[in-house]
C-alpha cells in the first residue's frame, strides 16, 4: 500500500503540482491556480460536458457573481443551508455598501430572478441553461486541493424550468443520464444514490448524487441533481401563462458538477508515479522522445521532427521533446509524471526500420509501428487504453463496495477503505442510529429498490426494504 | 440624426436586451447577464482572441478571484491607482476575515506572485499567459451596460515575463499587433495612442491604448497594452537566473481587452433597427424563413427544412424559423433586430425555381440563388459583407477625426460628436491646459510622430512636434 492510499491528499497535492495541473500554493486558503497544462485538461473535460448539454437543448449563459443579500435570503430553506458559508462583500472603495453582496455560493436565487423576467408563457418552456463559473464557500472544515476548496473555480451549474412536475421529473432523469455519460466518457466509476431527506441540497425536494471512491477509501461526491419543484418559483413569484391562460409557478431543477471531476480523474487513473490521463482529455496525447546516438544524432532529430509534423497534421495533440541537454531517461520520467498517455520513442533502429516505438503509460507495453500506420495505431491504442483504464477503474471500485450486515461489520469494511452496503428497514430513526453508532456517513440509498433479500436492518432487526451506502466521505 | 446618436446609452441598453444579448436589469448596479444568444456571440469573439494568443505562444490559465490585501498593496503606485475602486470581502459566514480579500480589479499582483514561483532561470523565459475572467471595479461614475460596469465579466488579461527589456519591448509591439488583428477581424476601427504620463495604468512605464468612437461621438477605450518594466518584479522580488548565473528581476507587460469590444461591435455595425452582427462572430449567420402560401404550405415547409439540413451539413450557423403561427413579416423584423447577417426566404416561387432568396441585413440586397450554389454563395456573401461593413465603419470613423487648431475649434469639433486632432508642442503643461480649458480629455498621442507640419500648439503658440487626440470619452 503506497502513499496514494495512505496519505492521499498529500499525494494529490504533490501530483497536481508536479504534473503542472494546479498550483495550490496560492496564499489564500482553499484557492489554487490552474496552470497552463491543467487549464487545457480542464477545458477538455468541460468540453465533453458542454457537448452533452448542448445536444440536449441546454444553452450556456453567464450570470453576475454577486448576489444581493435580499435575493439570497428570499427562499428560507435555501439560505438556512448556506448562511454559514457565504463570503460577503461589504465595502467598495472606502464606502460601506448599502446592501451586502454575497459571492454566489450557488445560483438558484439569481437564476429564478431572471427566469421570472424571461418566461412569459408555456411557449417559453422548458428553459434549460447552464454556466461554468466560480462559486464560493467559506468552508470551515479542512480544505483540500480540488476536493474541498473555498473557490470552486470550475462549477458547471445547470438550471431548468418546466410547465409541469411531470416534465421536471423527465428532466431529472435526463440530467442523471447526462452525468452518467459524462463520467463514463472519463472512465470514472460511480454509484448513484438518493440522499436521505436531511441530507438534501438546501431547498430541494429530492437530491440524487454521484459518488466515486478515492484511493484512501473515502467517497467523493462528484455530481448532484436536485428537484426543486416550486419552492423557488413560489418564493420569487416566477410564473408562466398556461395554454389555458391561467398563471402557474414554474417547476425547477438544478444540477452541478465541479473540479472534483479532475481530482477523480487523477485519483482513479494513476499509479505510484502520478496520473495516467485519459487520452480523450489529455492536453498532450503523445510525446515524442528522440533517442539520439553518436553519428546519427542529426538524422534521429530530423526523423523525430518528421513524425511530429505528421502526427500534428493528423490532428493528434502531440509534443516533441527534442531538448538535446536532457537525457531520454529523464524525459521519460518527466512525461510519465505529467500523465501523458502515450510515448513515441525514436531511436536509430526505429529510423532504420522506418517506424517508431509506441509505449503505453498505463501498461508500459511497447510496440514497434511502421510510420505509415503510426497515426492510425495511436488512435486505436488510445481507444483500447481508455476502455481498459475504465474497466480497471470499475473493477477496483466494485472491490471497494462490500456488504455489511451488522454495525461491527460496517466498522470493519470502512476501516478497510471501503464503502459498506447496509440493509435498511426504511425508518429514518434507524438511519440516524447507523450514522451515530458507527460515526460514518450515509451517502444515500439506490434509486431503485434492490431485489428482495432476507437481510435485516442492523439497528432494529426488521426486514430490510432497501440498502444504504455507508462510509467516510470528503 | 437618430436615437443611436442622440441617446446612445439608452439605445444600447434597449438593443442589448431586444437582441437577447445582455440583460442589464440584474438588481445590482453595473452588473448584467449574458443571455444564451449573447453568450454565443461573446464566445465567438473570445475565440478569435484565443486563436491569436495561442498562435503567438500564450497559454491560458485561471487564477483565484480573491487577492489578499497585503498582496494588492505590495506595489505602491499600483495600489494608489486602484484603492478607491476595490470591492472588499470582509466576512465569511458569520466570522470577520483575518485578512480582507479584494475582488481582483486586475491581476498584476497575483500573477507576479505566481511568476516568482514558476520562473527559475532564463530557460523559463519568456513566459506568456492570459486568462478570461471577471474583474471588479467599484465605479463611482454612472455605470453603462458593457461600457462601464462594476463586474467586467469578460476581461481578457495577458501577462508576460521577459529576461531583458529589449525582449519585453519586442513583446509590446507583438501585443499591439495582436490587438490590431483582433479589431480588424471584427471590423472595428481604432486609433492607437500612447497615454500621457499621468494617464497611464497604475504601475506602468508606458501605456498604449486602442480607442474607437461611439455613435454619440465619445471615444471608447477598447484595448490597452502596458509596459510594466521591473516595477512589480522588484516589489515582489520575482527574479530569474541569467545564462551567466546571476540573478535579475524579470521584465513584465500586461495587456487587456474587455466586453467593451462587444459594445463596439454593436455600436459600430448597426442601423436604426439594431445590430448587424459580423458574420464571423454572429451566433446565427443565416436564418431561414419559409413563406407559405395556401395549398403549397406543406411543400414550402418541407423545402425549407431541406435547405436547413443542407446548410447545417455545410457547417453554417443556421436557424430555421418555421413557427406557423407567426407571419413572415414579423419574423423578418424580429431577426433583423437580433442582428442576424443573412436571411434566406423560401416561398413557392423559390421552390418552383429550385433555389432561395438571400437577403443581406446591412444593404437589404436580395439575390435569388440556385440550391446547389446556396452554401457557397452564403460564404461568399459573408466575406463580402464583412469587408464592406469594415470599410463603412472605417469611413464613418475617419469622418469623426477632425483637425482643430485652436481651443475654440476643439470645442466645435467635439460638440459635433467628433474627436479633435490637436497640434502639440510636447510640453506637459500645455497638455494639462488643453484639458482644463476645453473640459475635454486627451486620449493620447500617436505612437510615431506625424510628418512635420507648421501647426502651432494652441496653448503656447510654439511649433508642434506631434498631435494629441482630444474629445469626450467613456
Amino acid at each position: 500500500m503506497g502513499e496514494r492510499e495512505e496519505n492521499f491528499i498529500e499525494w494529490l497535492n504533490n501530483v497536481l503540482f508536479t504534473a503542472q495541473i494546479y498550483d495550490y500554493r496560492y496564499p489564500v486558503k482553499g484557492m489554487g491556480i490552474w496552470m497552463p497544462y491543467g487549464y487545457k485538461l480542464r477545458q477538455n473535460v468541460i468540453n465533453i460536458m458542454r457537448k452533452l448539454l448542448d445536444k440536449t437543448g441546454h444553452e450556456e449563459v453567464l450570470f453576475p457573481l454577486l448576489i444581493p443579500r435580499t435575493m439570497l435570503e428570499r427562499e428560507a430553506t435555501h439560505i438556512k443551508g448556506f448562511m454559514g458559508e457565504v463570503f460577503w462583500v461589504t465595502r467598495g472603495g472606502k464606502s460601506r455598501l448599502d446592501m451586502e453582496l454575497a459571492l454566489r455560493p450557488t445560483s438558484e436565487t439569481s437564476m429564478t430572478t431572471a427566469f421570472r423576467d424571461w418566461i412569459q408563457s408555456w411557449k417559453d418552456l422548458p428553459l434549460k441553461v447552464y454556466q461554468v463559473v466560480s462559486v464560493f464557500r467559506y468552508e470551515t472544515k479542512s480544505t483540500r486541493p480540488l476536493i474541498r476548496v473555498r473557490e470552486i473555480s470550475t462549477f458547471k451549474e445547470a438550471f431548468t424550468a418546466h410547465a409541469t412536475s411531470e416534465d421536471a421529473w423527465r428532466q431529472f432523469r435526463e440530467a442523471i443520464s447526462i452525468y452518467k455519460r459524462f463520467f463514463n466518457a472519463l472512465g470514472i466509476p460511480y454509484i448513484i444514490s438518493s440522499r436521505l431527506p436531511w441530507d438534501r441540497f438546501a431547498g430541494a425536494d429530492e437530491t440524487v448524487t454521484f459518488d466515486t471512491i478515492m484511493p484512501d477509501g473515502r467517497a467523493l461526491q462528484i455530481g448532484s441533481v436536485h428537484y426543486l419543484g416550486q419552492r423557488f418559483s413560489k418564493a420569487f413569484d416566477a410564473k408562466f401563462m398556461t395554454e389555458k391562460g391561467k398563471y402557474e409557478h414554474i417547476y425547477q431543477l438544478s444540477y452541478g458538477i465541479s473540479e472534483r471531476v479532475i481530482a477523480s480523474i487523477i485519483a482513479v487513473h494513476s499509479d505510484e508515479l502520478g496520473p495516467i490521463l485519459p487520452p480523450n482529455v489529455a492536453p498532450i496525447q503523445v510525446v515524442i522522445v528522440p533517442i539520439p546516438y553518436k553519428e546519427v544524432e542529426e538524422a534521429v532529430y530530423k526523423y523525430a521532427r518528421r513524425i511530429y509534423d505528421e502526427l500534428k497534421r493528423r490532428r493528434l495533440r502531440v509534443h516533441l521533446d527534442d531538448d538535446p541537454e536532457e537525457t531520454p531517461g529523464s524525459k521519460f520520467y518527466k512525461w510519465e509524471r505529467r500523465g501523458v498517455p502515450l510515448r513515441v520513442e525514436v531511436g536509430p533502429r526505429d529510423l532504420e526500420n522506418g517506424g517508431a516505438t509506441l509505449v503505453r503509460r498505463d501498461t508500459r507495453e511497447r510496440l514497434f509501428v511502421k510510420l505509415e500506420q503510426l497515426a492510425e495505431e495511436i488512435r486505436r491504442t488510445m481507444r483500447v487504453m481508455l476502455r481498459e483504464m475504465k474497466e480497471r477503474a470499475w473493477r477496483e471500485f466494485k472491490a471497494r463496495l462490500k456488504p455489511a450486515k451488522s454495525l461491527e461489520e460496517i466498522g470493519e469494511v470502512v476501516k478497510n477503505r471501503m464503502i459498506a452496503i447496509v440493509p435498511w428497514c426504511g425508518s429514518e430513526e434507524c438511519a440516524h442510529e447507523i450514522e451515530d453508532l458507527t460515526g460514518y456517513k450515509i451517502l444515500g440509498k439506490p434509486l431503485r429498490k434492490p431485489r428482495k433479500s432476507r437481510d435485516k436492518c442492523p439497528v432494529c432487526g426488521r426486514s430490510s426494504i432497501t440498502i444504504l451506502y455507508v462510509g467516510r466521505s470528503y
